[in-house]
């Protein structure tokens, strides 16, 4: 069931609140607002929304309700306040957060005669409305205002599970994480020697592109359960570990990856299997 | 001072040292090999190379040496057997290894009357001698053989000190690691929580060069020590970290690098830089 609707609300008007409102309003929605903070609606006011003096009013106000608070204990505060408006609405949360909120919200929805939409976003606000903001969804309810949700930018659908967009969302986090904080501990190392820190960085940002191939053959590899020599044999990869290790250690820079790689290949190898790659230790993986 | 050279010896014939001793014999060098197992040169002495019976008469054959050999330890090994025929000659050494190794070598190499050439491989056997095969060198004798040392791959010179290529391989595999580790543990919880492994693994790598330009940028904040809010400000970022490694704990799969972020971060939020972005953790770092 698809249902084009003109009308929509916006609860929390923060940074990305903010932006999807005026999204919404730029594209001609009847955008009804609210915030905790009643001051930062008054740009958006300014510029055609409706201010509604509680978030139950805002609520009330169109059939389509997208929740971007701080995080879930702000959503779970707020949930209880509209709990006597939301019947007969979709609702959308794209506050950032577990599968496991997202999932509770489903069931809070069901039992308060709504439905739920969870949404996750990755880009930052000025981008919201372009394909640079990347709006991800799951639910069931979904497809009712698809052609709204759509308005926010680059928008993938992950299914019925309502945990869905989280999971998909809170792997792609992590790896962000990962990736920036190994990226920070190798500048330390890349400084301490005195070598060139944008040259470095803007080497490696270069050689990424080689990982993509090899990141979809991993996940294969993990898939398959066959592990053919990715960056050559562990045998060959494991000889260079303790320079690699040694050197960090010896620059005073932190070297928790390192070791764990080192120990896991090691384990690999004991148990019979230098002849195959990297992606092998994802067998000893907890 | 350039030597245009028509000889080489490559020592070490696993395979790497056989994909660069094959490159040189294809492109018209009189190409003398020596490794320790010795029959391992046969398929090279029927392309037309010349078998040297100790490495001590291989080296003696060519003003350039080339030695790729498992590890340091290797090399040291080889280094002494060949002490006395080395004077002379320029000796490039591609093993995988740290820049204390390289400074070592290039002592020696002086000792013995030699120049030093350090050289690191990133890139598979096959692609030696194509663009693909990146090939870095360090060391003031670089020069004087460069134009054979350009055959073997996409050739980049890191300057006179002996353990700059050193470093800067050093700091790329250590990055790969990082990344490939961080996303075999990421692969566990989407595998965990039922989720598609290989479309993850596509999207993720589509997704990286989206992360381009923020290395970059990162780079740019550290060497300033200038670091505006880059995934938003940290008072929004650390929001999210217990929904992270709680939902990494719930599905069993470890959370290091997300605990050591929240961490980071958490101390740099009560420090008064809650505003700033990510890579303003850099300031933490040992
Ligand atoms: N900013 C980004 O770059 C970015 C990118 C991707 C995803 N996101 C996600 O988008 C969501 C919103 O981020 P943002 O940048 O808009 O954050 P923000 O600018 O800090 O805004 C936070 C919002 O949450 C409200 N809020 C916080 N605690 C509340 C509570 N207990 N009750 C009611 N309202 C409460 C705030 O209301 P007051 O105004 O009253 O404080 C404000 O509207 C977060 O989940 C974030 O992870 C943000
Ligand atoms: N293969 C890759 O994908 C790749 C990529 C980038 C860099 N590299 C680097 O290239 C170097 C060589 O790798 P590879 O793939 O050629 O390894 P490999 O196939 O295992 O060959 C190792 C070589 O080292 C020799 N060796 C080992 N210990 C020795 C000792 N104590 N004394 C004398 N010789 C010894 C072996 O001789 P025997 O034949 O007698 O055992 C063989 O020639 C390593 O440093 C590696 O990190 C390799």
């Amino acid at each position: 069931m698809t249902t084009k609707t003109d009308a929509v609300t916006v609860l929390g008007l923060g940074e990305m609140g903010s932006a999807i409102a005026r999204v919404f309003l730029e594209r001609g929605y009847h955008t009804t607002i609210w915030n905790r903070t009643a001051s930062k609606a008054a740009p958006l006011v300014e510029a055609g929304a409706t201010a509604a003096p509680t978030a139950a009013e805002a609520v009330a106000a169109s059939p389509l309700v997208v929740v971007c608070l701080l995080d879930g204990a702000a959503v779970d505060g707020v949930l209880s306040s509209i709990a006597d408006t939301v019947q007969g609405k979709v609702l959308v949360n794209v506050t950032s957060g577990s599968p496991g909120q997202a999932r509770a919200n489903d069931r809070w929805a069901h039992e308060h005669g709504a439905r739920y939409v969870d949404g996750k976003i990755m880009g930052d606000p000025p981008y919201v409305g372009t394909p640079n903001a990347r709006f991800l969804f799951s639910g069931t309810a979904f497809g009712e205002h698809e052609e709204a949700l759509r308005e926010l930018g680059a928008v993938s659908y992950h299914g019925e599970e309502p945990g869905a967009a989280a999971v998909e969302f809170l792997a792609h986090v992590a790896m962000g994480y990962e990736l920036l904080l190994g990226f920070l501990h190798t500048l330390k190392l890349v400084q301490a020697e005195g070598a060139d820190v944008a040259g470095f960085a803007e080497r490696f940002a270069a050689s990424l592109t080689a990982y993509q191939p090899l990141l979809t053959s991993i996940a294969k590899a993990v898939e398959n359960r066959e592990y053919p020599p990715d960056l050559g044999p562990l045998d060959v990869q494991v000889a260079l570990m303790d320079d690699l290790i040694g050197h960090r250690e010896s620059a005073g820079v932190e070297a928790v990856r390192m070791r764990e790689t080192k120990e896991l290949m090691t384990r690999r190898i004991a148990e019979g299997h230098g002849g195959q790659g990297f992606s092998s230790v994802f067998e000893l993986l907890s």
